[in-house]
């Protein structure tokens, strides 16, 4: 499926400062990149960093005071593999490949080693598998209140827990961290999300799961708020921290970011049901 | 109902250290004490203050370097009322004694305000009543492990209903944190816990409800493990911090404390079932 | 010295809604009220309760939907004893007033319990006395910025000792938390306080010490905001849990406090420098 | 200088559990294998992976039911860069290499963005460089007390500037938040400890910083326990969870670790009092 996706920035900085931006898509054999540009105002020079264990696509632009916005567009096509979410189990811990394992290590927001108990007792029983993760998701979508403002940037998983309300970061935090105290390898992944309303940068959470097609990571969204499979990937990471679209080294002010995303041809084709695997 | 019950607390010092104690037990309408007896050795004066509004007995002596030993017996009447559950309900705010007002504020190992969501969520749709709150002990009961040694002095009821572990002391702040939360008064107390296996100092709580014969404090154990007819209060509090049985103001060594109680007579009867009035 | 002062506040309520007001003066033989009045717009009955071991005046309201005006107005004459600071000491456990135990126990804001290590290493060399306790106040006067909205309702002291940030109900949190820590009782006090500015309700603390004229309770105010001699207090507790100036039981709008306090006469005298003992 | 290393883990589990170890050292250019053996007792296959990032050797082994022991010896030569810390700046936003963005980010244990306004308002002042970071050690080993069994697996650097104890791991934690606050990139370092006493395991941190021969790494031990310059790495990373010397994924019983290290011809040498940069 086809996607034209694109979010416009503005900020303004009393003195120059250095800026980290993470907007531009991902490139990797799901998600191929047919056209992307980005434009700044005023223009100047930029640093370019692909981190190589996760392909996001990290920019630095030193500011000069004033105005200054960053506009990217691009058009992405999309090919998950659509699979049978029954046929998808977990992977044993002999079995896991060995570079995953920083993908089950708590991290800053997703404190897995302080919800452990918590965990267990709550899906521990269930089996293993594709479900399993997708009743974690239930269970968040149905006890935590989606609500704007109610967290911040300081929020994390163990506070989610018991206050019960947040944002798409939130919930995703969660997510990772109630895997990872099942022993499921859980990454973060920031997203241009198709169907989104309003429209947003996304947070969602990929598992690494043993389908039909082998071992690889799978995509979850406990908001139910977007298209699982219209989920164009920014970045990935152990947590939000990784994944800022964009890290000011100085004080700014700032407007709303504006984000866009269309289907071509199929926007009203029915959600997918099946599981979506977006990487092996 | 004869209770005849009894603790015995060793300790070390190696300087002049003052301590206060908690073991002697209440007295009031419902609590009577037959005979007591404190023993100290060795012996030396004891200084003693009941708390007017909790009633709460507390002793100081001061210890000189070497051993010491507090040993407490009393015989006791126990009399609570034993009402039908069904018949007992909340009492609106507008409705509340202002002197419980207290009982409904945050405390240091209650944090309440930092629960609301949650109780809210979980508990919310109940109808209100006895019965609601008997559902936050099921529950804690249900979901929150008995395991000696996974908390300590520092825990609270925000880090139980996250961890998932606790003893009788956690299983109550949380129990009353969740009803304060939910707009219930709601107070800590410690006790001689009849059919307590293995015996040891207790904690419960009580809520404030309204049923057949007034307003008034019923007892809850949701830890399930003693019998809720053959709790002998020592004191009550908005939490641990203000009954422990023994607060040195020093550095001292102990021995693990010796609890005893006893019904007499009737110590094969079953176990009530019927909700335990305390006070009025 | 005579004060004349009062508040105003406004609310809106959909559905009838209790109320609980601590906005009256406390009176105590060394803060007399002359006269005093309370409005209510639209006018209704009012319950009171006087708590009995700290004074506060609770005021219970049952407001009807639609808006709701309460306004207090007082003249109030204030003599705290004015003494040399050189002269007070702290109070041996051994010596403490045995009411005054509650003031030792950590609560719901003031940790006390997790911040010992923390206090002794940075004050406990300091000479006992008020002197202590007025560099514990220096401390952090001079490490935490006071930043209006950097912290919210759930905020402790426990919060602030590491975020650095807070507003004067944080101060006072603090104080207490660390006065606590070194065995020294301290509470909350809400006062109107003169030469406050902005005026608005404050929250300052008082450590139990005993100085020329025996034993009692001394102001600190953090901020040092404040006049030390020129706080007429509303109510004293644990912490502000207890003494918050208004409680509603449901959905409230509202409009910021109005808070007025003048001093008759002398409003130009310095500042004392001199420990305020406010009560025996 | 030439060190010869090693250590002995002993385990007895009672079903099949695979483990993952971290204790093999790392090999770059300051540091260079000239011999190493590993041995199971009883033998059974490896499976091995490099992290390319850190270059953290880790080993996966499926245990059997029974006693198993892993027993590691190396002969290592250790080339740190010894500089002058006068001539040692820190390296501007605009400046720091992409790559190590990571290093700036919080993570489990060290939770930077909680403590940045205490990071600037005890080490903001301070001029950057070297010897900044070196006053934060110095903080650190002033004021939090080095107590064995302090701190637990879940301690992070939140709770360490609070409770002032912990061990090694608490101190490099609590190091690297406070640089990462300053916008300090800092990383945790496992390693073998020449002169440690006793010998364990231990933790230290490093930081990028910008001296006389450019960008890297240079070592902090804030415990002041061990020779930097006898500090053979082990592993890398954001944290503790990074880099467990053992993981297993199940439950085990373990003895102590034994760990020891000698440095060859010149145990009697100083210890170096230069700056220790370890890799570029």
């Amino acid at each position: 499926m086809r996607f034209s996706l694109g979010s416009s920035l503005a900020y303004r900085v009393e003195t120059p400062t250095p800026f980290v931006f993470n907007v531009e898509v991902a490139q990797f054999p799901a998600q191929t990149i047919c056209s992307e540009q980005l434009q700044l105002t005023p223009s100047g020079p930029i640093e370019r960093w692909t981190m190589p264990e996760s392909g996001n696509r990290y920019l630095r632009i030193n500011v000069e005071p004033g105005d200054f916005r960053l506009r990217y567009e691009a058009v992405v096509d999309l090919n998950p593999q659509l699979l049978d979410a029954n046929a998808i189990g977990e992977i044993a811990a002999a079995e896991l490949p060995l570079e995953v394992l920083t993908h089950l290590y708590p991290s800053r927001y997703c404190q897995s080693d302080k919800l452990e108990r918590f965990a267990r007792r709550t899906f521990g029983a269930l089996p293993p598998g594709y479900e399993r993760v997708n009743s974690i998701c239930n269970w968040i979508y149905d006890n935590v209140d989606y609500i704007l403002g109610s967290s911040d940037a300081l929020t994390s998983a163990f506070d989610t827990v018991t206050q019960r309300s947040g944002v798409c970061r939130d919930f995703a935090h969660l997510g990772i961290a109630l895997c990872r105290a099942l022993g499921i390898p859980a990454r973060y992944v920031s997203a241009y999300a198709w169907r989104l309303d309003p429209p947003d940068f996304h947070a969602v959470f990929e598992a690494l799961l043993n389908g039909p097609t082998g071992i690889g990571w799978y995509v979850f969204d406990p908001t139910r708020k977007a298209a699982p499979n219209g989920l164009v990937r920014i970045g990935v990471g152990r947590d939000a921290a990784e994944v800022a679209f964009c890290t000011p080294f100085g004080a700014v002010e700032f407007e709303p970011p504006e984000v866009w995303i269309e289907g071509e041809g199929d926007a009203n084709a029915p959600m997918t049901t099946s599981a979506v695997k977006t990487e092996a």
